[in-house]
This record gives structure tokens, C-alpha cells and sequence, in this order.
């Protein structure tokens, strides 16, 4: 079972890397210097966790164990010195893809474990996985995933539904979460590789 | 006294439905899929009472209780499946001004009733009747209320302070609230039907 | 000692009052009527140090001392009474780099002194001096200190390392904030007059 936990804490680090590299890829889109690399990295790989956080009511999580912020200055600082092709660019949506999906489950789990009821739980998973890149988005001046038409927002939800609806009928944490898991990044994945997308609005709106 | 709780309560619910039909309808406007209305119907419905409740440390008030979020997911299903035409706007228009009249009340009640100053609770009047909307405009990339010259946070700061003060001269909470909701409700009616606006700033600035 | 207190504290009005006024400022621009001058105030006056409250888990500072949205209101008014030519837009440009200065230290020593780690308390250092701004320019959508190609959060993430820094390696609180604060100003001061800069990101990007 330490294992696990190792385990857990591990990918937890992992995706906040990932989170803030493409906050430095934003930054790097618009050849800003070092320090709003890092600021980008910062903001976008811890964004989501602290307003989960400051909703639930929970200390920040990274405010004691700043070894967080160091993740995402070392992620900046990795994509400074290493420059970032297309197929860098690739990567990192992949490993975003990993992310969001580990994301979703991990804000569900601490929400709820903090006494969330199922609804606020998914949407803890569904802004924890979410809200980072969309205020690097704002910042950044780029459409964010709610403006484009693309699945990453609804894969985090279903992702985050399935562990809480998993949990509800009885499954144990540990399987809840990875079939919770994979079936986010499998939404995501055909987002990717397929282009899928939902049916946008159908009616009318005047103007 | 239990019919009036109940009266607020539903009055609070509404005004949620309320403001997040508006989330939808920005949604609506951009033809986007079904999440991404229940996300900006969120946003807006409940964006203004929790920064509210974050600043005067309160616990959130939907996190507990998340039939706050369902009614929000409710009015966006409705938009979806209903469609919104110009005759749906004007109407949705009305009830906004509705909403954000009582918001102002209620907002400054609450940050008093947990000893806020009379300043401070006006202004958690006006963030709580305003910052859901203000967040939507950012989110979606219209021009928010602050940038539009109609009077709308204005509606709400004359409401907001009409509500404290009264109470500072003793006036009971329920024709304190009444008065002042009609005062904001009149304001806004005001700016829709009749174009009110205030001067602009009439001094000169660089450039 | 009471002095020193006394001096800190005027030293806190008077950098919320000069943020208040860049905010007033950036709705003059755009010839907004009063109300509108007076959010923008005071959500650039007090929004960095909002944010730092709420994330290191301290009551808002000005929730029950709402004399610093009075002097941010009062920042506003003065900018509408009396105009803002681009003489006064210069003398502007200088309060504020002292005010940045000023809260680097601050909000530094606030988060250090509530048990934040050094890192922790560098970026509260940061984000108190920066963020009002960066909150004030999204909801104006003007371009942020983030995406200028300008030393405003350099100035500011230098002052407030240093500062940390200084205290580890034991030098007491008023020399290692005054050096600080001394750092972090000639620092903006050097981008303000000979536009000093950072190099940007020397890799390549795709598109």
C-alpha cells in the first residue's frame, strides 16, 4: 500500500510537470523570457488544484510543500533550454492527455474524501484537471478549451462522474480510479486522433 | 417568518437559474456543445456568491449543497432543448435584472450577518450580483460590464448601499431589502428601456 | 519601534491608494463613467493581496478594515476630479514602481511570517505586487505585464528572492527589506528609463 501511495504522489508530481510545460509552451509560443515561463509554467501547473482548494476549503495544497512549484520552474526551465518542435508539441499533448485524466480522478477523490457530496466531487475533478490551462489561456490571450470546439472539458467530466457513480455502487478506489482514468484519456485520445467532437447547439440564437 | 425563509430560499434559487441561463445563452451564441453550456451555466450561476464567500470566509455555499450547480445544469438543458430567440433574450434581459437586484441584497445581508463593515458588505453585494457575469464575458471573450456603458454594477452598488444604509438607520431587514431591491430593480429597468447611462470620464488622457 | 509600524502601515495605504489609481486609470483611457472607475480601482488596489490572503489561508486584509477600498475610492476620484495629463501618467509609472517594490517585501513578510516556506513566500511576494495589476488589465483587455516585453514581475520576483534570502542568511527584517525594496525598484526603474529587458525565448517554435 506504500506503494501506492509512492505511486500516487509520483503521478500527482508528474502531472503538475506536464501542466506547467504547456504553460512554458504558451509562454514560448510568444517568445517571452524566462521569468514568464516560469510564471505561465507556475500558474498553469497549479492553477486547477487551488481553486479546488480554495472551494473545498482545504489548505492550498502547494503553499506547504512548495517542492511543487519547483516541478513547474524545472518544467520552464526544460523547455528554455530544449526548445520545443512539432513533435516536442506532440508529446506534451499526450502527456496532458495523461494529466487531465489522472487529474479528474485525483480532484474527485480529494473532494470527496473531504466530505464533498457527489456532484460538487465531479465538478472539483472536472475544474482541478481544467481550470489551470484555461486561466493560462486567459493570461495568454488564446481561445481557451471552452471556446474551441474540442473534447477536453467533457473527457475530464465523464472521467470524473465515472469514479464518483464507480465509487457510489461499491468499487474500491483503486479500480474505480483507473477505469475512471482510462475512459477519460480514451475520450481525449479520439479527441486527438479523430477529431470527435459533440453536436454544437442546434437552434437559433438571434444575431 | 417560515414562509419568508422559504420565499428567500426559492428567490436564491432562482436567481441562479437565472444567472445561469445568461451562462448558457453566451454559450448558446457561439453554438457549443452541451458541456461547455453546463460549464458556463455554472460559471455564471454560481461565480458571484462564491467569490463572495471566498472573501469573507465563508464555507462556498454550493460545494455542501450542490443542488445549486443542478439548477444551473437545469437552465442550460432548458436553453439546449427550447432554443432562444430575440423574444427569449428580452425576456432572460427582465429576469437578470431580477436576479442581480436580489443579489445585491442578499449578498450585503450575508457578508453582514457574519460582521462584515458597511463597506465591505456593499461590495460583496455588488461582486455577488456582478462577478458571475463579469467572469462569464471573460471566459466567452465578449466585452464584460465594465466595459459596456450601461448601468449595471452601478444598479447594484445604488442597491447595495440603499440595503446597509437603511439598516444603519434602523429600518428592519425585510422593507430594507424590499426598498432596496426596487431601487437597484428601477435602476436597471432605467438603463434597459431608456438607455440610462452615466457621463464618462470627461477629462483628457494620452494617447 | 511604534514608528516603524506606523511608517509600514502608511507605507500599505499609500501603495493600495497608487494601484487604485492605475486601475482609475485604465478606465479613464476609455472614458468609463464613476462606478466603473471605482471597481477598476479597487480590484487593482487590493486584488494581489486578495489573492495571497486566500492562498496562504488568512483572513482577506480588507474585508474587516475596509479603509483600504476608501482610499482606493478616493485614488479614483481623484483621477476623475483632476484629469490625467501624460505628466501625470509619468509620476504614475514611478509611485507604481515603488509600490511594486513595496508589496514585493510586504507580501512577502506576510506569507514568511504565517509559516510559509521560502519559496512559498517569494511567490506571495509576487503575486502581491503583480497580480491587482494583471486582474486590472484582463477585465480592461489591455495586454498584461505578462505579455509586455517589460521587467515588472522581474523587478518584483528579484525583490522579493532577495528578501527571503537575506532573512535565511540571517539579516534582520528592516535592512534586508529595505535592500530588498532598493533591488526590486532600481530594477523597474532601469526597464522604466533605459528599457531594459530579458531575452526572449531563443528557441523555435512550430507555427
Amino acid at each position: 500500500m506504500d506503494v501506492l501511495a509512492q505511486a500516487l504522489s509520483a503521478l500527482d508530481y508528474a502531472a503538475v510537470a506536464v501542466f506547467g510545460a504547456t504553460g512554458a509552451l504558451a509562454a514560448a509560443r510568444r517568445k517571452h523570457d524566462i521569468v514568464t515561463f516560469g510564471f505561465f509554467a507556475a500558474v498553469t501547473g497549479v492553477g486547477g488544484g487551488t481553486l479546488r482548494d480554495l472551494l473545498i476549503g482545504a489548505p492550498v495544497f502547494w503553499v506547504a510543500r512548495p517542492a511543487y512549484l519547483a516541478v513547474t520552474l524545472g518544467a520552464a526551465a526544460a523547455i528554455w533550454l530544449f526548445g520545443w518542435g512539432r513533435r516536442g508539441e506532440r508529446i506534451l499533448t499526450w502527456l496532458d492527455a495523461v494529466g487531465m485524466a489522472a487529474y479528474a480522478v485525483v480532484g474527485a477523490l480529494k473532494a470527496s474524501s473531504l466530505g464533498a457530496p457527489p456532484l460538487s466531487a465531479i465538478v472539483m475533478g472536472v475544474l482541478t484537471s481544467t481550470f489551470g490551462g484555461i486561466i493560462r489561456d486567459v493570461l495568454a490571450e488564446e481561445p481557451s478549451v471552452l471556446l474551441r470546439r474540442e473534447l477536453y472539458v467533457t473527457a475530464a467530466l465523464v472521467g470524473a462522474t465515472a469514479f464518483v457513480l464507480l465509487q457510489i455502487v461499491g468499487v474500491a478506489i483503486i479500480p474505480a480510479g483507473l477505469a475512471a482514468f482510462a475512459l477519460a484519456f480514451a475520450i481525449r485520445a479520439g479527441a486527438i486522433i479523430f477529431r470527435w467532437t459533440l453536436p454544437g447547439f442546434p437552434g437559433r440564437t438571434p444575431d
